[in-house]
């Protein structure tokens, strides 16, 4: 079976930048250095991952807008720490056709600084609270390090929520709702994730905490997917984003927001795929299943008959399948749509309609086995609940293997991936053990946190423990 | 009942302007001027409109893809025509963080630029052909008239579609295909149109030709909300559009697009509302049922049992309901969902529900009656059915009193709508017309265009009609 030029064990991230265009994701020939072109499977596989974050907001009532992509410079001002993160990425529009403007417009690295000021006219009273709204949007950051197709890109497909409540505990409720959606979201695309609690020095700007959502790729880096910050009342004091309460007074609103990006698309890819091509997971997979006709001379009528019948009981069961009537070999065709990560191949052969039966292969084990073609379309299915299934738990098994609990640097430097470390709180230590691993500082753990340890950098004794990891 | 401040037949734009921002489906208050936010009801309608554009594409096979928003200037200016019509009305971006930009960029205001130079690598030979594309994105240009929601705003949502084909014929077949797409379409949209082919002088820059797709408001102006356009090879041969024949000799693609707007919503809004508000068309309608409980004291059980019922048996039919269990008068309900332009009000009470019926209210005609509860959900698809047959033929006769073929300057001067005069095919008499007539040059009819008479302004004999309007 033909398989990648590169190997994925061998050279990870080589094997992944092959892959991204062999499988028709993306197209990185344009001209401005990491913005690709999002080729039809890529962009059907991204709207699918759009589709699930669509459903989780509906099920937690949070309705869905579009901001313009434009600020003004002076809205962008408005918050402190947000301008010092931000400043130094964003691009500038500074004429229209050939006058200059009076104010520099930014396009959005992200959205605080066009939706805040709006929330002001939008929220009056108690009673407009929660507000709880989403954006599907390309946000822009002019990134100069290495750009790397859906992990570092500088037009990012991006996915916001942004909550106004009306005090901390309230915003604190919508935090373990964001968790939830995640740990939902995720286990659809099966993918085992950790949540850590940013350090001070690398939190979301302006925000008052920060919990990333980090993926461990099979290089043994983590890929940060996503994040949720809590921002207390930070913006919404320069952004005057005030309620009238219950007994009249005026406080300010407390805010989060939740945010994930096509780097979803990166973990799927990096996660899942082997040195065959991608493995998608099945409820994204723009084809759940493909239908191959196995065609010997004058028994065509009714090999093609049974593929079509199948295709249409599988629709009826929304189940995405294709009929591949290509001419060319079946050989070919399984190579194909095994690059291309389909989760399950049907062959129809005139041999199986004779005994009724039809053959299925797992892309993910490429177990293959007879089943009746009476009912097929909940074996299909089954099918397809057991490779998610599979799918999910081996990333897991890999996380588990590769999350290490240790008391010394000298113990941590020899392992991969995440390592958890006594941390004493300290900044500069925690910056010492990045130079010494060569990794960054992930996070605190926000369950199982408590740790009796010394620091392993000034020995004092440590409350809680500190994640490390090499990181994209 | 109450209504508009503004009553739609005094003064349609003023009333416009009013029920877009009534309704919740745009907030006016952004900053910069002609970018709009998008509240979630309208951006929920533009969602709805955008699914029948892509149930439409995919029946023909067009795919899906997205391209990035920046152009080079370098690929911008490739194609001269174009940059003359569009280069007095694009955003540049000239900055990156601190840093000034090597070559300028620009926001794509459409995406022939941008998608052109990469065709030239996807098409390699005749069997690359035809490439049927298309993206909905949002596009920016600088308007400097009045904008309007909607209608004439500096951030576009835009749906365009690129075909290449092997020759002159096959990009003709393909506007044969878009033309019956439209008028699939837009009859889902309710919305009556005409087809005109533009004059030279007006139409996209760097086309062979365009044909537009206008509908008539109730100001008696005509709005084009999209656009079919033969390029001909005008793009191919500088982008270098080319491939191998069958016969293993070069050729350039001829090219095709069609574009569609936001505009769409504009009419929707202009033709369909009254003074009570939006009237959605039922395929697009957000929320194409509201159900209304009808309380009484100790009876609210059974009431909202059979509100919830209904609401269960719509959602299996795939209508959109929504019980409205607000804690309100009826009436106060009733008013806000005729602003919002729900099509089909359910009404149910107590005494209703003695007869085994439910109370339902048409939003166009605002037709009521009792219908049986058994099979409620037949009746009401039949109802919305009902109405979006209403809807279009009332437009539709609107649009044929409003067509007038006449044979003088003088006749023409007291119409309301779209003109047809006799054209000699000189650009100067149709600008002379449109002095008189304060009103654009439309183009011609694209069926039906025989004409034996002589142009009203120089007397000489023309062979084709020229339409006139005043447009948006």
């Amino acid at each position: 079976m033909p398989e990648t030029k590169t190997k994925k064990d061998e050279d990870f991230n080589e094997w992944y930048n092959e892959i991204v265009e062999l499988a028709d994701l993306c197209d990185k020939r344009y001209p401005i250095k990491g913005m690709n072109i999002w080729r039809p499977y890529g962009w059907k596989l991204m709207n699918n991952v759009d589709g699930l974050i669509r459903h989780e907001m509906e099920k937690t009532n949070h309705q869905e807008v579009y901001f313009p992509l434009l600020i003004p410079e002076s809205f962008f001002k408005k918050e402190e720490e947000h301008i010092e993160g931000f400043g130094s990425e964003v691009y500038w529009i500074t004429h229209a056709g050939t006058n200059e403007l009076e104010e520099r417009w930014l396009l959005r690295p992200t959205s605080e600084t066009a939706m805040y000021p709006i929330f002001s006219l939008w929220i009056r009273s108690h009673s407009d609270l929660p507000l709880k709204i989403f954006q599907i949007v390309n946000t822009f950051r002019y990134e100069t390090k290495q750009t790397r197709a859906f992990i570092r890109v500088r037009e990012i497909h991006f996915f916001e929520a942004h909550t106004c409540h009306k005090d901390f505990d309230d915003a604190e409720g919508q935090i373990e709702e964001d968790k939830a959606i995640a740990d939902r979201f995720l286990k659809r695309l099966c993918l085992p994730y950790v949540f850590s609690k940013r350090p001070d020095w690398d939190k979301f700007a302006g925000a008052y905490y920060t919990i990333s959502i980090d993926i461990l790729m099979p290089s043994g880096r983590t890929l940060q997917i996503g994040s949720i910050h809590q921002y207390r009342d930070n913006f919404s004091k320069p952004y005057e984003i005030s309620y009238e309460t219950e007994e009249g007074t005026h406080a300010y609103c407390h805010q989060t927001t939740y945010g994930m990006s096509e780097r979803l698309l990166g973990a799927i890819i990096g996660v899942h795929g082997d040195n065959k091509g991608l493995v998608i997971p099945p409820e994204v997979a723009p084809i759940q299943v493909v239908i191959i006709p196995i065609i010997f001379k004058g028994k065509e009528q009714g090999v093609m008959d049974a593929c079509n019948a199948l295709h249409n009981k599988l629709k009826d069961e929304n189940i995405r399948s294709r009929v591949d009537t290509r001419e060319t070999t079946p050989g070919n065709k399984y190579y194909d749509w095994e690059l291309k990560g389909v989760p399950l191949r049907v062959e129809i052969g005139p041999r199986d309609l004779e005994k009724n039966e039809i053959v299925i292969v797992r892309r993910d084990t490429s177990e293959k086995k007879s089943i009746l073609q009476k009912g097929a379309e909940e074996a299909i299915k089954n099918e397809l609940d057991k490779i998610a299934t599979t799918l999910f738990n081996d990333a897991d098994n890999v996380l588990n293997e590769n999350m290490h609990r240790v008391l010394t640097v000298d113990e941590a430097k020899n392992k991969k991936g995440i390592i958890e470390l006594p941390w004493c709180g300290n900044e500069g230590c925690a910056l010492e053990v990045e130079d010494i691993l060569e990794g960054n500082t992930l996070g605190e753990p926000i369950e199982d946190t408590k740790c009796g340890h010394s620091c392993p950098i000034c020995s004092k004794p440590s409350k809680t423990w500190m994640r490390f990891a090499r990181t994209y």
